[in-house]
């Protein structure tokens, strides 16, 4: 009855992988009982978590000693599973929920391991300089995006001149939008100028309603507002086009053709593994992933690449949204298409640390868009978690940790000159800089920034926002 | 996480269904204690059966005494669900399987109590010919409709000019199709005609894509090839419309947004309950079910309805489809929506007999609408399922079994004259009519029957597919 495909081959590769993750298991006792170097057990061990992984997405289920996988074996109900499982390093990282127990926050190495992606490094930041002929974005140079899939693969192809396009989105469920929800905008205009490529942005309407307790037209209103504040980061409407789910699957076919077909190639099992989903969820949750991927292609966009479905996709995005595009690259060979490219932003810090990321539902964690300048002074004296020390003296003798501050944190993303800021680092350290002085830069860094923001989307008219959002043509050399 | 309504709800009443079980299972035993009647016993196992169903649909599990539901007790990997469980009647019915272990067909009387339907009494056919003035349809006449969900609530609405429409649909998985495929066609263009209302036709070639191992080209090819042999069915293009999933998903933004809130309201519990589905199985599976629900509602065509919610539908389908609808019924109360009506049919039994219907995949099993009148004459003298006795002597003697012959169930089908049926039915079993001459009636019935729809085929040009298929509005009075 069934002919969703690849089963039968997951099923050899499973066992290969269990083999594997024995094999590993064996070799990590062994240098334990010889007393090997720890960089040679922990570069075991990280083997060890990325097999445990892979295993748990490909069943749904962990990884267990002395149980090998059988086709039919019961998969338990669990809980987001992008998170580390048994290795108790204290992070949660998936679509919902982003938490450290550390100060530091996410331990983003860690993640990389974990996700199989790979690390942007001196090497590949210096060859998009050499391509580009301009200085990279301070979020690469400063490792704010700091993960990347196949962005090699892409430059090779920019090099010879084949072009490609970016995918971005942004889940609507309420008007207020933080600072914290700017970064991969702001980094994705900036890929957009300097490559000259088109845009697509997924407005994703459909999954706010299906996990949130909104109506519908609600959803869809937060889409049309956040988009106006999508638009007032300066995206050129040539270049770009932005789409809620709700109005756009009911008006391409082609759109919807390409979710069924992810749809038909991903097993309830699988999205179990990745997004842990359980039997008690609506079948709406259990599809929609396929909804997230569908942008992926370029054949979902007819009206900007024609029939075309070889124009290989870049993503920018923070790092929790990588299971869907783990999905969606594990889905694309099988459906005659090329996987996308993707780069990953570490998340932005909530006010009270970087245990966990800016949330629009707890105002006090938050700068918002709408911020007054008082609000943001407010905000920044009273919440913004500080690395330094209890007092003056203290402080002028020992040094504040920038490494745990916020502010400086924040100005990690939003203060341009890199020397301004290795300056403020070194001050900050040394003790000659107090918090106050700290936190008075990021406020005066803040401040223009978000009146200047306000200013542009007063700007945003109606009529631009129904531009960007008509499905249209974009300025696109194939 | 979740907010998908009514676990709460559905954990308070489900301990009580599973109370009700036990109760109702500790009635019967003490009725065969006290060797009661056997009506009596019958019905209370009606009943425990029903009871039975109502807890599978609710849990994806099998009821087992003193096993009281848990919240997160682990589901099985089942079968198709729709048919009964430890009640060995034989019987299979679900939208992928029919079958029966008697030659007589399947036992539509429980299935009824089954599926808790009504069965389309008499009282019910009298008040349809009443309302209407005139005779009700042979299938009706006949049983071969003869199950049915709220008809009295559409024929008081009816009675004070209320509106309402028709929904039917097909699985158009090859070009080929069968006169078994005409029956739900026939009754609907009736009803249509006597009614005067409006019909929308669902191509469901998503799911064809999803269950079958075929290009999304190739199923909307047999979408468009199936409507050809819709329309020659005689609808009225004023009051019909057809359409292909794949076409309309991605033309109605107000068709997306029912089927994201169908799919907020049910659960993978619920569907593994209801379709039998399992953790295997692709998620395009998994969210169908959704699909097929949006079109009894009436603002998935705004283009005929305008906005209105309000308008009930009445689906007449073969009795297999019921599990997709009361999963319908089930969430249309919670999003604001009149439950649809429904008019089931019987199956039309396949030329070996009546143990499964006619099924394409089979040449041998079935007359298609393509066959010359040589091939159907063959067809019905080689293959129809006789009820005759081996000699003419003895079939002389002691006649012949209409119940299982399946040339006299055709008739009951297609031949209009209810006098020539019974006479047909009394010489036959009488001894009278012998094999030969039935089947000489049927094919003299069948040939004339196809020929003429061969011909209305050919009348159906691409031109009026095009327009039969384009969102339109349609004669409606509101």
């Amino acid at each position: 009855m069934t002919d969703c495909q690849g089963d039968g081959e997951a099923a050899k590769s499973l066992m290969e992988l269990y083999e594997k993750l024995t094999a590993q298991g064996d070799k990590i006792r062994a240098l334990k009982t010889a007393a090997a170097e720890k960089a040679e057990i922990d570069a075991a061990v990280q083997l060890l978590l990325k097999l445990k992984m892979d295993y748990k997405e490909m069943t749904g289920q962990d990884y267990k000693a002395g149980c090998p996988p059988s086709e039919n074996s019961v998969v338990p109900n669990n809980g987001p599973a992008a998170d580390g499982d048994d290795d108790d390093d204290g992070d949660t990282v998936d679509p919902w929920n982003v938490s450290s127990t550390n100060a530091k926050g996410v331990d983003y190495d860690k993640l990389i391991v974990k996700f199989g992606s790979s690390k942007i490094d001196k090497d590949l930041v210096d060859r998009i300089e050499k391509v580009l002929g301009q200085k990279p974005h301070r979020f690469l140079r400063r490792g704010i995006f700091f993960s990347h899939r196949d962005m090699h693969q892409v430059l090779d192809a920019y090099e010879k001149h084949q072009s490609f396009y970016l995918y971005t989105g942004r889940g609507p469920s309420s008007e207020a939008m933080h600072v914290g929800h700017l970064i991969p905008f702001i980094f994705t205009k900036w890929l957009q100028d300097v490559f000259d490529i088109p845009l697509v942005i997924q407005m994703t309407d459909d999954e706010k309603y299906l996990w949130k307790d909104l109506t519908l037209e609600e959803c869809h209103h937060y889409a049309v507002e956040n988009a106006k504040d999508i638009i007032a980061c300066g995206f050129d409407v040539n270049k770009t086009f932005i789409f809620s789910d709700l109005d756009y699957m009911g008006s391409s076919p082609e759109f919807y053709r390409n979710v069924v077909k992810i749809q038909k190639h991903v097993t309830f099992n699988q999205v179990k593994g990745i997004f842990g989903f359980t039997d008690s969820d609506c079948i709406g949750k259990i599809s929609f992933p396929a909804i997230q991927a569908a942008p992926s292609f370029s054949n979902s966009f007819p009206q900007i690449f024609g029939e075309r479905k070889d124009i290989q996709c870049l993503i920018p995005c923070a790092i929790d949204q990588d299971p869907y595009f783990r999905m969606t690259r594990d889905v694309a060979p099988r459906i005659g298409y090329p996987k996308p490219a993707l780069l990953h932003s570490t998340f932005f810090p909530a006010l009270q640390g970087a245990q966990t990321k800016m949330s629009a539902s707890d105002a006090n964690s938050s700068i918002f868009l709408t911020d007054t300048p008082k609000q943001i002074k407010n905000k920044v004296n009273k919440h913004a978690f500080s690395g330094g020390k209890d007092t003056v003296e203290e402080h002028r003798k020992s040094g504040g940790n920038t490494d745990v501050d916020v502010s400086f944190m924040y100005l990690t993303f939003f203060l341009e000159d890199d020397e301004e800021l290795e300056k403020i680092k070194q001050d900050y350290t040394s003790g000659a800089l107090l918090t106050g002085e700290l936190k008075k830069i990021l406020i005066e860094t803040l401040q223009p920034m978000i009146a200047q923001h306000q200013e542009r989307r007063k700007q945003v008219t109606d009529e631009m926002v129904k531009q960007f959002m008509t499905p249209r043509p974009l300025n696109f050399k194939a």
